[in-house]
């Protein structure tokens, strides 16, 4: 995938379930031909494959155990999230944490069943630590900003630069996506300027009445350039 | 639902996920329909709403999250499975253990979205104690016979008779599934004969060349009768 | 142990840590003797040797761990808790809640040992379900009243009756203790009042600058009478 | 803490509980004077105030939990290892993995308390990635070799070689430990040959009749040197 992406988390609301998730994720592709910006959907694992084949952009599941085919009652495994015809999986969400010889485990099973890997950090030094994982993306979520609609872009944008730049120490190819408190076209802009290269959004856009106009809004704002003021200099050493 | 049960587990296996989940459950559907006998089937979560549509018989969700709609990224949430079409889900599985207070939590919560509970016990301590929690069935599944071919109901007939019994001292209605070891009808009229009501199979059936004559045995030995000189007295109390 | 009793529960407060812990349970010790009322107190793991080579009463650990001697590694050992002196062992208390099946390991080995559990529930069916599984002692611990200050007897004194009643429809024998919010003598008596047997305490008695005060005006308390008019007939059934 | 490091893990094994802790701890004691050569202790919990009075060598926690003072029943808390005399705790052993938001957390609470914190990681990702959280030592410990009495560094010499190299790209400074399957002297040369500056042991010197004299000959293969040709030109490099 190149270019910016926005990954839309339905996490459990009532608002993204059954037929409603695939309500939201057909607006979502909708806005996405519309302004030509990736926007990807993770709805529930019982919603993945009317959503997959609902829609023709990317599906994500929530989560991926650390497993392989066999025995494991209640599980997902990485295989029947392929199969549901999902693009890749978020792993150790701040709702979802694993222990970190989990994490390597996922993640090499997504690359042995080809899903894309998203790593959710929630600090500095986890987000570098799961970087010398080799994930294919990683998202920034502090934990006390999710769902209290203040950005982590605006309330700690330094937290932003910085964590970006610690991760390039340890990985410079990974995709790296900013995570907690993305409520509008702002919030988003500014995360683009602080040289991530996405958002994870989730409430903001699932429980909102103009879903298609604030979707919308944000796919412009992800067009917006780094601020080379901020990070020109690291993001050129890094490419 | 009325009359013994046989509900398929598909697990993990490969061999039941994605398309082939589909498939065996319109082998299962078949069988329940020419016998007259309930089968039920718990594929896995992406599988549960096509499934579901393909087939009439009852579906399960191998397992049921502790949580209400809201933002629990990754968890399994009732009102999703429900929307799937399933009719209830598994809680408790030897292979996805919930602590005591999450186990009522989750009952309340199926209580509250009209799924059917069918709760895992390991042992006679276990089994009675989750009766106390008034789930729709409980299904004993001692662990270390579970996936080894060798039937509860033969290696230890004495634990079902006791476990049956100490289960009704605590709730005289709900349903008693036998769920380890059964692999073939003899297993099925033994656990049957042992008073229970039912049973619980996974990769005799999932992982067999002939899975619809196997199933048409089990159906056949669901029939038989309980052995009254095992069970008959204490049931007529417990009835 | 006869007679009614009162644990206090150290829990990682600073204020009952190392040198602090002693001091505590030395107070409690000279209540207990001064008082002929049962003390007990559960100090955190570092300190129960310690505790109980510096007082007579009764030393309980906060936590058994569902393990036997071997590798494990960071683990609560029965045979330590044992040898470092302490009397038992609290068992799925809510800031450490047990899958159902390792309840029952924990009170196995624990009878092997030759430790006293208590164990914690959190409701009137997650109580009655560990009355089952056969413990010495249960303790009814709302989690929504626990560090409230507000008494579980006095907030919701059906609660306590009802989830007596309903332990005693299951077990005869087992020992039945308040432990949520009890923060004054007043809440001590009620609690008997109510029919149970003793109480657990936390914070009021560990952060308490008059402890010692405190913990003899609970102990008088102690010795209130049931009311018959409120569990007398049920208490008769069942005795 | 200068030159190698010999930490003998008493896991909860039997042989090292009670008593046999300070038993054990003194014949390390009284071999690391001997030897002029860093052994230390890791009990369980509740030996752990007991030997640090007995003996004058560093003493470890097997774990130290992610929590501040407060209300965490059952939870081993930083304060209290550190008011028992010990110097420092393990962290992610294999027998008692942590989330990685964790992992950041107790780091973080033992730089807080001055314990020396020892992450312990189980493949060369994992141990690169703790290496980002910055601890004061990493203890590389292949799962697979655990107990089995064959040493990571015959097994695998290159896993070693290797995990020091990713370590070392992440983090300069801090100190490589070689954790499985380290039975005798031999082993204990080839860790430190292969580049890791000391070893954990576990049930080869806990278990053994000879404790003394197993310690003796590990203390002196504890003094060989590094090999050049393996890692002398990593080291120049990273030093």
């Amino acid at each position: 995938m190149k270019g910016p992406l926005l990954l839309i988390n339905f996490k459990t609301y009532l608002e993204a379930t059954g037929k409603k998730s695939i309500e939201l994720a057909k607006i979502a592709e909708e806005v996405s031909k519309e302004k030509g910006v990736n926007i990807a959907v993770a709805p529930q694992f019982s919603d993945l494959k009317s959503v997959s084949e609902a829609v023709s952009i990317p599906v994500y599941a929530q989560h991926v155990d650390p497993i392989r085919p066999g025995a494991f009652t209640g599980h997902v495994l990485a295989e029947a999230v392929k199969s549901s015809g999902a693009e890749g999986g978020l792993v150790n969400h701040s709702e979802k944490r694993l222990k970190i010889s989990e994490i390597e485990e996922v993640l090499e099973i997504c690359r042995g069943t080809e899903l894309v890997s998203i790593v959710c950090g929630n600090t500095v030094g986890v987000s570098s630590a799961v970087a010398a994982l080799n994930p294919n993306m990683i998202a920034i979520e502090p934990p006390e900003l999710i769902g209290t609609g203040i950005a982590v872009s605006k309330a700690q944008p330094e937290l932003i630069t910085r964590t970006v730049a610690r991760i390039r120490e340890v990985n410079k190819s990974v995709k790296i996506l900013c995570g907690a408190g993305v409520s509008n076209a702002e919030d988003v802009a500014k995360a683009i300027q602080l040289g991530t290269e996405g958002v994870l959004v989730a409430s903001s856009v699932v429980k909102s009445r103009e879903s298609r106009r604030l979707l919308a809004e944000m796919a412009d704002a992800l067009l917006s350039k780094p601020d080379s003021s901020l990070v020109g200099s690291k993001r050129r050493i890094t490419a």
